[in-house]
């Protein structure tokens, strides 16, 4: 990924003659393309497909739907076994949306789990995981990446351009990584708490939740829970379905009166639903995106004067779209 | 501020008789205070009270109020002046809430601003506002601060407690400063677009807006805007009644048909309002501030097992409430 920015670089600086930003000539500039641009011309060869296998597919009793991409190995590998069980179980149909907290998280489950004569029955089976399923070894490819990391500024971060010193205030690496977003120690790498994000809801340590209560990030990105919580996934279609329904008022964002809630018709994986749309996400590996990350840390277009010169990994999602 | 943050963990390290946070004891550790126990210990004396006049109050049709605190000296003064009168010529009276895009702002003013034909007429004596007044000097004491600032983690960045490096991938430097939260190049400081900034609507540059159409950051910060878009102040009651309206379907968010829109009855400033609770934010320059911002750092209240070691400024925002 280094060297494709590197090269990517190097022919933009050769395409431009060397000339910078500001030269002065009477010709008129090219127009420069916005990240969405770049994602519009990005070619077929640079997009994945998702396997439907790997969707967890929410609907909702207003007949909304929600579609979340659980998170691929080496990640949270136990609880999402755990979800595809539950979801197996039928578990969350006729269960409901009980929390939504501003600028924080929309919560989804038994909304009578804390009762033991209401609650619904787990399935058998799931796994209990530890916290330190919370981050991973890095795999090989990964792991290389941070090994020949040094000082220089385009290797510390894959998508800075400029003179900052450092990724993040949460990690020693941030980076993109098989379609995902994760933040690294170099030891162990964890995928991090974006917009959009999907947790397993839990009580207090060392209980890491069953997967059976989630939530999704609907605000600020809450980076303070990194490898506190376990990130299963995050939701690639109808977050507004989500992120646009009235708070709840009591402590936490818990709605305070059962009527307040969302019902969840049924949650099923993707390969159980007949009319679901081919999702694809674009290869973090490739140029194309690699130019949609610099573009994403330095706005040329035209609306932009002063570039940022960097980005918050959370401000370089991963592009998706349905399969054309 | 900084020397209270040093004095503070001083306080702690003597108060801990030098013990680590891992120390084998059979005691009891004492409760680690959350951010909000934090805040809501905090003396009176720490307290600022809020200039109604300093107020903005945005009542919309559906019985639903906003309350925006306007940005003080030094930032962004051409466009808060125009904001002034437009608020006194009852400029937004019978408009509405034309733009709610998902991970990103609402925007209202006149729907009809494009049409000449239909536009409502903007009050006479509105500055035109360069685009240099997006940044500003520094005052004497935070240009003092950026001064005496060196290499010193503690220094670099008044909220981190680690040995993270940086920042932030945005700015040289990033403070809260007299209640608000700023990014600084040392030479200029502005203020920086966190969840419920709120900004001032233009066309392409060189235009930069009257301060007639206007918008609320409602999702991850979307810090490439710093020093592209005014920031005029902050959203501190009410962002609920924004932030989960229903997404526009059309670009950019803008809703595709009229009747979508929220219509807004009014907005006056706050000292028009012979009802408005006295709002106060919590000094940045206090001590409890100081511990607040540390705890946000480093959660080490129950729930959490590994503390972030550190913070980006939009997840540090300035405690606001109601005068007790």
């Amino acid at each position: 990924m280094i060297r494709r920015i590197l090269a990517w670089l190097m022919a933009i600086i050769v395409a431009s003659g060397g000339a910078g930003v500001h030269a002065q000539t009477a010709t008129t500039p090219a127009p420069v393309p916005s990240p969405a641009e770049i994602v519009a011309a990005a070619p077929a060869a640079d997009w994945i497909d998702i396997a439907p296998s790997d969707l967890l597919v929410m609907d909702l009793a207003n007949g909304k739907r929600v579609v979340i991409q659980l998170v691929p190995p080496p990640f949270s590998q136990g609880w999402v076994g755990n979800i595809r069980k539950l979801a197996a179980a039928r578990f969350w149909d006729g269960t409901s949306i009980n929390r939504v907290q501003d600028n924080y998280v929309v919560q989804w489950g038994d909304a009578n789990a804390e009762d033991k004569a209401k609650a619904k029955r787990l399935p058998e089976g799931l796994a209990v995981v530890p916290q330190a399923a919370y981050e991973t070894a890095p795999p090989a490819d990964l792991r290389k990446f941070y090994e020949t990391a040094n000082t220089a500024d385009l290797i510390a971060n894959q998508f800075r351009t400029t003179t900052f010193q450092d990724a993040s205030n949460y990690a020693r690496n941030e980076n993109h990584f098989r379609g995902w977003l994760v933040a690294s120690d170099r030891k162990t790498v964890w995928p991090v708490h974006c917009y959009g994000m999907v947790g397993v809801g839990r009580d207090m340590p060392p209980d890491t939740g069953t997967g059976a209560e989630l939530y999704t990030v609907i605000g600020h990105a809450p980076r303070h829970l990194d490898r506190n919580i376990a990130l299963v996934g995050r939701v690639i279609a109808g977050i507004e379905h989500l992120s646009s329904l009235p708070r709840g008022t009591g402590p936490l964002g818990f709605y305070e009166k059962p009527e307040e809630r969302t019902a969840i018709t049924s949650v099923r994986l993707g390969n159980e639903i007949a009319d679901l749309p081919r999702y694809q996400y674009l290869s973090t590996e490739s140029d194309s995106f690699a130019r949609f990350a610099d573009a994403r840390a330095n706005r040329r277009d035209a609306f932009f004067i002063q570039p940022a010169g960097g980005a918050d990994i959370c401000n370089i999602p991963v592009p998706v779209r349905v399969k054309p």
